[in-house]
């Protein structure tokens, strides 16, 4: 049989696609919503789109027998914009490829979703002819009846006149689930596109996409500036709760940032940002009350109670959105005061709702939210499990961007790993799980959190470790890249404080998970699933999360996956597609929802997972 | 068998409620819709709302006894407030009992209408729990639940917490189309209102109804401003034309003008305009564009195109009403360039759409709308009347209005009717049908339109007719009132340039009509039905009419009736039912358009019909 397709697949996002034989791995990245950076216009002269695959393609080119060494290029490595593909492959884009800010995890179902059939908002190529003494049909009729849609945006009413003739009743119409919402005159392509937010506490990131093809046209991501009003929800509700100014204030500094992104992303695509026609936003319950601007009052006090639970379908006007104004914007639908959108959008990303065994799904997050499957029934819960995990309150801590530690092992001496190989700046979320997995391993660090002194280290300690505990002040800690490695000439230290954040979060997300699995009448063993999801890191250890006790230890590697940032994830299904919103609904409809706060149990649990499970030192 | 209901018909307004035997003349018009004024609050006092009903209903009240004379008790005269029914009955409402300025016909259909089951917005009772622990429903689940509704509107969202906490979670919730618009908190009935306009080239007619009882609280007219920008369609397109700066200008001057009456209505109904969640505009193509503030170029041009055909339902905010911001503006249908809602409203009224015989409408405004149905299928053209029946134009002309004279009789002498029985003020559209009928009777008007000069005038005329006709320097004129009759004091002149404007308008409507007929192979006798609708007056005279030449000579009184302002009451139907709308849509969609201006044998049949017929002296 000839085969003229051959699937590739895309690491580490995840993503598989079937092109024709023969096209370049730039173009398959392209359909696969990939983003490279080509700043030589694929031109094959500067080397930037360094990807490496396996497997019989296209002769190196003259570029890439220039540009890559014969060592790169036995070890599989090729320019995207040069090679041809030839056969079935796994394509491995190094963070040194990404575009700058790009490593956030985009992991999951993506590819399904670009194939949406159901996007909320679509273009329409239309040809009308123009009025006569025999066809006196109105505009709109005119629009309606070309464009197939059922009603026009009244908005638009007032420019169609000029717009159809000065096109020549000639262009494309915008059309949202039957509804006229724009009409770009002209014969080409304008563009159509979306954007699809994750509005965490302490991190924004987000995703510009082609509402034609489902392909990633821009990316940004960012510090939340409403850190300014307090680290966690509840600060910030506090903030809020002051009065209508005060919320406008927390509203606002959101939108900016996150219209300032949109222009960004726009940028990078080359497009205005009037082509941006939907907006989804998922978040915890907290983050979509402050970007919709709704009154979040009753969420800062028992019961906690959201003020709507249902998505939101926005004017962008009314928030604020620097978007095409007749666009919308939606936000994600929660399931309760402190469990948001982003767990709906962790559900629907990893199935969960349609598991037939127990399963769990564990966002780790500043507002870290747990939900369970068993026996069919959803339910759900959340942790204040504060920023340690996303960099902040950690005193050399970052978020998952280039430089920032992912991975640490401790053998003579410190072997650390950066986000795009470029020296340390800062230790992220999967750095940090590693590196206190390691300190308790090596005894340099206690069960209840205590670093030991120097002088009390264990005598089996390599001298370069021990050399790396140092005695100050304020308490002992541990030099993790000494001066000289680090980018700004600083050492990076981990301090006891440090460590003390690490235990309040872990503590609060083991005790969330304790808790949850014991009203199941469930064992960690009895799960057929554990979901970890959330944008600290390119991945977790398994035996390191165990090891500081974030992760029950009877886990076994195959009950886990590690998911990445499934909040943007379901952000990006709902702008491409309708029934990915229909699903968020009805998962949020049909998750039970738990109020930790108000289980005595929990402070107990609490208390105990803040310590590390003991454990003899390596 | 005991009958506990009796039957009330109300007029001039042809309405016709049933009601429980022995409930107050008052009580029962308030259920039929109908406006009377109790200055004295109903106390029987002030003798404001006297009425005529012939039957034996209750026993004068000692206030009528004193407030009526025993030849008024004589007559039928009762008050409304004192009056108890017990019998079927037609109560005459006299002009001198309707509030000022309320003497705009209210015809037809409207009681079934007030008793439409589907009103486009419901005010809904509603009790919730307040939430507790094992309750922490988000406040709009449980207010979507209380009322049974669908979905809320988002701006609402920003008000809830606030609006459910400081009422205890009880109000009303008002429900448009299974979506809560609003919120108002307390155990009351919160008054849930909605206008209805008629927006005429030169006159505007609103009502404010309730939305729970289809009752009328309050009644405006006015002239409409934009005859500053010149008196019929085309000159306002024309100066609308110039830019976006003069459209808004000539869109800002209805909106203001409607504003003005929305609260002049509010304050007769005494709520203020926030309770008010609907308005309907109906009106010609033009009007409506105008009032929506869409382009109207297209309009001023062959072929006339309109922007959009399909009703509008338009933010309150995006056209300016000063209503309940969360509430909804729709526009009615259109036919074509000149044929508007207006027409969709008439052809609704008079139930044109499903006369299974010949059947033809005419619209007698500024912009004259003919519709025809033969053989099940509508048509519809537009003439360019000129607003000579509506009062402008005419050197004594005035709008049907308190002191316009309404009805004339030439006998030996002038005999006039003025409405509401005052000294007169001017002279209307069916008090100018009379005259003028009446002069080409008595031979002082010939069929060319020309005045005889007083030495020319017919032996046979009385005295006081013959001095009645004066050479002024302008032409011959006839003095319709003198200066002591009048109440400025003033006389008031039908001129010889006033002749010349009826004939106009007299011309297009009739030559209108003739062309509709001729191409759908009618003779006028073939009419099962002539609808003559219009703001002009309470009535018109058949006989009078076609001595004019506004109606063909042939029509028989049973093939013709007079059905008032059926635009109104197309908004009003509007405002009230889903099913109207839906009717006025199925109308607009159905009803073939021709374009007279582009017939070449309408020039001819305009200037034939210019002439009045020729028909002997009396």
């Amino acid at each position: 049989m000839h085969q003229d397709k051959v699937r590739v697949v895309f690491q580490p996002y995840g993503r598989t696609v079937r092109v024709p034989v023969g096209i370049t791995v730039r173009e398959a990245a392209s359909l696969a919503g990939i983003p490279l950076e080509y700043p030589c216009g694929g031109q094959g002269t500067c080397g930037k789109c360094r990807v490496t695959l396996p497997g019989a393609h296209s002769q190196p080119t003259p570029a890439e027998l220039t540009l890559l060494s014969a060592d790169e290029r036995g070890a599989g490595s090729r320019l995207a914009c040069q090679t041809r593909l030839h056969e079935d492959t796994t394509v491995e884009i190094p963070e040194s490829s990404m575009p700058l800010g790009k490593n956030q995890i985009l992991a999951g179902r993506s590819a399904a979703v670009s194939a949406a059939a159901d996007p909320p908002v679509r273009p329409v190529p239309v040809t009308m002819p123009a009025p006569t003494l025999t066809d006196d049909r109105p505009d709109a009729e005119r629009l309606l009846e070309s464009a197939r849609a059922e009603s026009i945006e009244p908005a638009l009413l007032y420019e169609l006149p000029g717009l159809l003739r000065g096109h020549d009743f000639r262009g494309t119409a915008i059309v949202a689930s039957g509804r006229v919402l724009d009409f770009a005159g002209g014969a080409g392509e304008p563009p159509c596109l979306a954007a699809a937010f994750d509005v965490g506490t302490t991190t924004l990131v987000g995703e510009l996409l082609d509402l034609r093809t489902g392909a990633i046209r821009g990316f940004a991501s960012r510090m939340n500036p409403q850190t300014v009003f307090g680290d966690d929800v509840l600060s910030r509700i506090t903030y809020a709760s002051r009065g209508p100014e005060a919320l406008r204030e927390v509203h606002n500094t959101v939108v900016s940032a996150l219209n300032d992104m949109l222009a960004e992303m726009s940028a990078q695509a080359g497009t205005p940002v009037k082509c941006i026609y939907e907006v989804a936003v998922s978040g915890n319950t907290t983050m979509e009350h402050f970007f919709a601007g709704l009154n979040p009052n009753a969420l800062g006090m028992v019961p906690f109670v959201p003020v709507a639970r249902r998505g939101l379908n926005l004017d962008p006007g009314r928030v604020g959105v620097a978007m095409n104004p007749r666009g919308r914007v939606y936000v994600l639908p929660v399931i309760g005061g402190f469990v948001g959108g982003d767990t709906v959008a962790g559900i629907a990303a990893t199935g969960l709702e349609e598991a037939e065994r127990p399963a769990l799904l564990i966002d780790i997050g500043t507002n870290g939210e747990l939900a369970l499957i068993h026996n069919g029934r959803l339910s759900a819960t959340s942790c204040a499990a504060g920023p340690a995990f996303e960099g902040a309150r950690i005193s050399c801590g970052m978020r998952a961007a280039a430089g920032a530690i992912e991975a640490v092992d401790l053998g003579d001496d410190v072997q650390a790993t950066t986000i795009g190989g470029v020296p340390p700046i800062g230790l992220c979320g999967s750095g940090l799980i590693d590196l206190a997995a390691e300190l308790l391993r090596k005894g340099i660090l206690q069960s209840q959190g205590l670093f030991l002194t120097r002088d009390a280290l264990p005598g089996s300690l390599s001298p370069a470790l021990r050399d790396r505990v140092v005695d100050q002040p304020e308490g002992t800690a541990f030099v993790l890249a000494r001066a000289d490695e680090t980018r700004s000439g600083r050492p990076l230290f981990l301090t006891q404080r440090d460590v003390r954040e690490l235990q309040l979060a872990t503590g609060a997300i083991r005790a969330g998970i304790s808790i949850l699995l014991k009203r199941a009448n469930l064992e960690p063993a009895q799960l057929d699933r554990v979901h970890v999801a959330g944008g600290f890191g390119n991945y977790i250890r398994l035996l390191n999360a165990q090891r500081i006790g974030l992760l029950p230890e009877t886990l076994r590697e195959d009950q886990f996956s590690f998911v990445g940032n499934t909040s943007l994830e379901g952000a990006r299904a709902a702008v491409l597609s309708l029934g990915a919103r229909a699903r968020a609904e009805a998962i949020s409809c049909a998750t039970r929802h738990f109020d930790l706060s108000c289980d005595p149990e929990f402070q107990t649990e609490f208390a105990m997972a803040m310590f590390f499970p003991d454990a003899p030192p390596d």
